[in-house]
């Protein structure tokens, strides 16, 4: 990790930015599959899927009798701590659901909202050696909830052909069983668009690499949403005096060791703390499994000693981090301080580690300064939220007269006549 | 309008289509405008505000003083009319403020959420010879009340160099002082960018024409929110036996009169309202000074009759309009069958042009098919949700033992560590 000693204002900008990369030849090759699967559907599934996965499928719908062998293959332990994780996923999410009230904005004038959850949605899981099942929680959990009416699943299959038990486990304990065998562009491709297998969806969540991310942006401009743009994972960590170094070094490592991409910064008001985080993160990553990347992602990570913990949060506000933990015995005072984070870690025994499995708490969250302006996935990510207004005779006539001297300094007459006509018509009556 | 008699199921797709346009040309002129405007700041918006409004401007900020003496040229029963408007605008917004509870959702885990302004955000209203005022109060009321800390508004000067007083007058009753003379392309440039004038925002708000609408596209590529994609304006009627046909025809030709691209829509279970509806707007349209444009727009219209109220909704929700007119004594009975739209008119006595203007609901709606997946701006639009959680150390106790097993099973052995030695810790205590 790079230690910068209080660096001037003038010098914030550049710590906070993220690493650019160039994407002409990605959009290009992405654009190319996305029309081949809009084109030629199924085929070209079966094409990419042979070309990317190396696998040649018979069928992209995963079978009943595949879910059930799962579920016999993950261990009993494995399953409980699921079992866990989702009761608390569950149980933070469902109280995202309000039911609000009709406002009468004036007599005889009623509006309301009503959430609808989003009528088709389609979850995107990566693959790789390891099965994140943990990321079928976190979106199938809030797209049940919200009352979507199809949620499908999307995965890539293993050189067999085969997805991991613990993802089919997952969705199925969720309630998910339409889940197809495709991964990469052409998997949002498929749910964008449709096939003859694939339904098409209204909105697309989840992580992936490259391709999967720049095929969600693409994909926007035909109509189908997506939960929020991406970049790589990060953590920011503040710590004050009372922060404990090897618990530090632990959650630093936690984010590191996602991708050799994976921004990880350490702030501190304690020379020391940060000093001695620095060498317990040398220590600990010496027996991680997955050391290579870990180093590569702390070769592009900071260490920054700033003059007090309000300067602190007024950089961390302006990095606007995915995951922000205050690694502070104080830090329930000083969560007023945060103004721009996804998700935030209180105290010395809140590791992110929590928030990514099992605390309750959704880790589906803006990365790249994204969390400026966007939320993290919630319930309300599956759902609409529809404007009603009725309007008594009475509440045309009371407010209808300004309704009529707005539209016409708009010069939109037939706006104002759309009230005319009504309120003639009382006045004749 | 066109009419369609009972279309079978299998001709709804079409039905349902909004016309698509090809937009390369529009893309590479509007990405040179961005380019110009991020490289030669506000150079580049005097150029192009020379260009295309034909007005060589000394300064971009509209001064104090230009705000005093619109205060004194806007008619009094204009701006008793907006103060009507603004009271139920901010009655309704208001209410959508939501304090919600912290959830322990295992004994010492303690998760919630806290909605926070965006710190910076942009609003942009249209130029043309109407003064769009009404648009300022359905973004600047939301966006005072989520406590974003800056709110700027761009908006093109006419030849004069001057912007209409209404305009000043809405902004500064809302509380939005820094206003600056700029349109198009190049203003939603000038706020995504900054320029030495114009703040950088995090998030852009607001209606425009075809250039407006694909600088805002764009400009998300380099990580500033937008409100939500945008198409043509367009309102769908579902009339039973008991509409009325005068006020249909003035509601379908408040939308007509919008743009020569509006998209109006009649459908009805019943073939003499629609009968009747028809030849309504023919004769009211007669009389309009925006004759012309309705005209166009109802030439791409359509009036289809259906077989039940209930196919009527089972249509409307596959169009998933804009604005829902439900022209029926029995409005409220059937707003359960409402399942796509944008914002919903119940009963003969709610028309359009009061959500457009007064009754407090905002009129910055999902167009284009985008309310099956986006909901209308609302107070959340200027906010983000960060999520909070707080473990004790008995709380990381019960749900570590979970979180320890999860991570293994997804081969992140550095989050597991994060828990185990904290774990370990407390079993040295």
């Amino acid at each position: 990790m790079k230690k910068v000693e209080n660096p001037p204002k003038e010098a914030w900008l550049a710590l906070t930015k993220r690493p650019q990369f160039e994407q002409e030849e990605l959009t290009k090759l992405v654009q190319f599959i996305l029309n081949d699967v809009k084109r030629n559907k199924d085929k070209a599934i079966f094409k990419y899927t042979e070309k990317f996965d190396k696998v040649a499928l018979q069928e992209l719908f995963v079978s009943t009798s595949e879910i059930d062998t799962a579920m016999t293959s993950v261990s009993e332990s494995l399953k409980q701590a699921i079992n866990i994780a989702k009761a608390n996923i569950e149980k933070f999410h469902a109280s995202q659901n309000s039911v609000e009230a009709v406002i009468e904005t004036t007599e005889g004038v009623s509006c309301w909202r009503k959430n609808v959850g989003i009528d088709k949605v389609g979850l995107y899981i990566p693959g790789g050696s390891a099965p994140l099942f943990s990321t079928i929680l976190m979106l199938g959990i809030p797209a049940k909830l919200a009352g979507c009416k199809e949620i499908i699943l999307c995965t890539p299959p293993n050189k067999e052909g085969n997805i991991h038990p613990a993802i089919l486990y997952a969705a199925n304990l969720v309630g998910i069983t339409k889940i197809f065998k495709v991964g990469g562009a052409q998997a949002i491709a498929a749910m964008a668009y449709g096939t003859e297998t694939i339904p098409q969806v209204y909105k697309i969540f989840g992580p992936g690499n490259q391709f999967v991310t720049k095929a969600k942006e693409l994909i926007q401009q035909d109509g189908t949403a997506i939960d929020m743009p991406a970049g790589p994972s990060e953590v920011l960590v503040i710590a004050d005096t009372s922060g404990i170094p090897s618990f530090i070094a632990s959650d630093l490592l936690s984010q590191a060791e996602h991708g050799a991409d994976s921004q990880v910064i350490l702030v501190s008001n304690d020379a020391a703390i940060l000093e001695q985080s620095l060498s317990e993160v040398q220590k600990q990553l010496e027996v991680l499994p997955r050391k290579e990347i870990a180093q590569k992602a702390l070769e592009n990570s900071k260490a920054i000693l700033l003059r007090s913990v309000e300067e602190c949060f007024e950089f961390s506000n302006q990095y606007a981090p995915e995951h922000l933990i205050i690694a502070s015995e104080n830090a329930s005072d000083y969560a007023a301080l945060v103004q721009n984070a996804g998700s935030v870690f209180l105290g010395n025994y809140s590791c992110e580690s929590a928030g990514d499995y099992a605390s309750g708490t959704n880790h589906t969250l803006p990365t790249n300064g994204y969390a400026k302006n966007h939320s993290g996935v919630s319930l309300e990510s599956f759902q609409k939220k529809i404007t009603f207004q009725k309007l008594t005779k009475q509440g045309l006539q009371n407010i209808g007269p300004a309704i009529e001297i707005m539209a016409e300094a708009e010069e939109l007459q037939a706006h104002k006549n759309a009230v005319t006509i009504r309120l003639n018509s009382l006045k004749n009556v």
